[in-house]
């Protein structure tokens, strides 16, 4: 017998995982929509030479590689891939369409990606990224609008207790420069770095070793991260490492301009906040919740990625939502408003009798016609009662129509509430209004 | 320099293109759920084995086939493959979580599927189908409520002149049997039949001759076909020619129960109709319009599909319309309303001055409050009034918020009406109110 489970990694979503997602990806879409973002879509498949060399060694080997079509299937040669996130085919998409695009371009992108991961728990090769991205500016009013509009998502799904970590690549390099790490090594000091929640100091400093950064080196960058037992304020910090408040402006002004949008009272400098991808320039950012490992999202500013496509530079900048760890943590936390769950079929129609079934149909038609009403009709002809109160559970209605020849005979139909157990027969005309008008009851 | 392009036979959707295709899902999305349909979704990729030999040679050499991850990938060995259709997926759904699901289920599914064709004008190698599917039941109800949805969905987004063509595998067999034509030489005999529409009478004749099918057989099914000159409607062909109104049935019954329904007036019996998928036991359908090749969207019947992953038969059916075409048709046509066309913001709040920049942050924060009204927040300071008026103009935006070093120390904002081209310097806190009011004006 052949396998029916999905591919490994992958999930298959069934209707009631299907309606929690609309519902998710319905508010951040008519978030990014009132922020002025507009839609785009790429190909899930993108050229491999697109994708190869944006997302770094460990990046390259997690790409899924697709055969070159026909008989070139037997070289084992590859020439598509499947996109790994929405970032690369944006910057791609910028540079084909730059003469019809606006000179500033802000787009939402809400598309599964996938990475060939080792499956693991709540890590999946097939996952959907929704991004945020505005091109061809280098004001902080684009971070900002960035950490505005999904702090607005969080606090529209129910989040309050989320925090906005914030960054800057440049600080990350003048410390790893001011405490003697090589800039050839800076790569793999930050990819190091960016483990630090989940391996902590000491891991930190393992890997900083492994990857051949001097002692010194190591302990001056760990004396930064944790503060070197000094009660000071961060910026403060900042100040005695790397000497100038200059260094920290663009993120003291993100900070302070965010508190007259939805992201007020949320965001937080984290200077060991390091993002694991290659190509960020700038501020970078990250959103968390208490209790709940990794992040809910993440993004930055990548002032050189369009430029590998365009062969001139376009700033850019932008953020992730991560939608599998929103559902998680919403799952979690029980936040779901019930109507997501609640009935999605108000009446099954069914016929009792097989000379029954035109009339069934024709009684469908008519219901379908009330504005909003959901009906579904049962195909078989119902001989036991039993099995279609099991069907009708089972799709949660609230009514059944049924019709045998009693009911054809007469220009009727029994309709019966499921919930309150009782029924009553009245002309088939007068079916629509008669449930419309107990729905609303 | 990199190519920009997306990969061959796979399309970008610029903000234009999403919109559209939007409007179509929404439609079809919510005639789907109205008729008691559930969203189901699945992964792009499923394992190698799920797809291959469910397609015929034709398929499995036209499947998408991806390496296996990590070291493998030097092998050329391929373990997954990008979904071809959407229904082998769900037959391998219906097969998993059988105790899960009701007996009968209905669901439907709108995604992407990717088969490694040659690329041709309107021959995409990605592109959307939108499925129905019931399983659990073999009464012709089921194929009457998919003929009632898909016309639903069509009627909606204004079409009129579309022709639902019925058929049925059995009767496909029966005349193939009773023209001589071997049975194993039935698949390729359909597959030549399929494209009567194409390559016409002689060129199924040709194909028929290459497949090594005797010229006897050949005249005996193209006089079926053709109706030999006489003068009868296509039943009482069927009569002379298999003898028997039995044979018929099942497609009398499906039409005149379609007459109460949406798909009313546009079913029509059509005894050529192949479909060129080997998995069809039963009914099959297919809807088309004049003066567009090929068709909207297809579907049958497949009762042995879901048995294949089950070890058990399970009737299904289904009909799956194609986005791509319904979009090229519509656009053709100029079909689409007018507002999926139009302003998609409402507001761009700009500031003109360095200083006023945190007062077009908050003027854009206190705006978004109000309910639907959609702003965007210019990140540049404006210091040409002419770059602005571009970018409006490109946005198609209704009004521009501009705040200076005089609106911000007056607590004032000076909207600009871009079509009117008049401007109002008001207090901050009535602009929303203001803007609103000259919405609906």
């Amino acid at each position: 017998m052949m396998s029916t489970q999905p591919a490994r990694g992958m999930r298959d979503f069934l209707p009631e995982d299907v309606r929690r997602r609309d519902y998710v990806v319905g508010i951040i879409r008519e978030v990014y929509d009132r922020y002025g973002f507009e839609p785009l879509e790429t190909p899930a498949a993108e050229n491999i030479d697109t994708l190869l060399g944006k997302y770094g060694e460990e990046g390259n080997k997690l790409v899924f590689k697709i055969l070159k079509r026909g008989e070139h299937e037997a070289s084992g040669q590859a020439d598509l891939a499947l996109r790994y996130d929405l970032t690369v085919p944006f910057a791609r998409v910028v540079a084909e369409y730059q003469a019809t695009l606006p000179r500033i371009f802000k787009r939402y992108q809400i598309q599964p990606v996938w990475r060939a991961e080792r499956p693991a728990r709540g890590r999946f090769r097939e996952f959907y990224q929704c991004d945020i991205d505005a091109i061809g500016s280098t004001s902080v009013l684009v971070e900002v609008e960035l950490l505005a509009a999904a702090s607005e998502v969080l606090t529209r799904l129910g989040f309050k207790d989320f925090v906005v970590k914030l960054n800057d690549r440049r600080l990350l390099t003048a410390l790893l420069t001011t405490a003697g790490v090589p800039a050839a090594g800076h790569t793999e000091a930050l990819t190091a770095l960016d483990k630090l929640d989940k391996i902590g100091v000491e891991g930190v400093m393992k890997e900083f070793e492994s990857r051949g950064i001097d002692a010194h080196s190591t302990a001056r960058c760990m004396e930064f991260f944790t503060g070197g037992g000094k009660e000071e304020g961060v910026l403060d910090r900042l100040q005695r490492f790397l000497g100038g408040a200059e260094m920290v402006e663009t993120m003291t002004t993100i900070m302070s301009m965010a508190q007259s949008t939805p992201a007020a009272g949320h965001v937080r400098i984290d200077p060991s906040l390091a993002r694991g991808l290659s190509y960020y320039t700038g501020a970078i950012m990250e959103i968390t919740v208490p209790d709940l490992p990794g992040s809910l999202g993440g993004g930055g500013r990548y002032d050189n990625l369009i430029g590998m496509f365009l062969g001139r530079e376009v700033p850019a900048c932008g953020f992730s939502l991560g939608l599998e760890r929103i559902l998680v943590a919403m799952h979690e936390r029980g936040m779901f408003p019930p109507e997501v769950n609640q009935s999605f079929v108000d009446v099954v129609v069914a016929a009792i009798d097989e000379n029954a079934q035109a009339a069934a149909i024709e009684a469908a038609t008519d219901l379908r016609k009330a504005e909003r009403l959901r009906v579904d009709l049962y195909p078989d002809v119902v001989t036991k009662m039993d099995k279609i109160f099991k069907y009708v559970d089972q799709r949660r209605a609230k009514f059944i129509a049924i019709l045998g020849s009693n009911e054809v005979t007469a220009g009727t139909v029994t309709v019966r509430n499921v919930a309150a157990k009782t029924k009553e027969t009245i002309p088939r005309d007068q079916a629509a209004a008669f449930i419309k008008r107990s729905l609303t009851d």
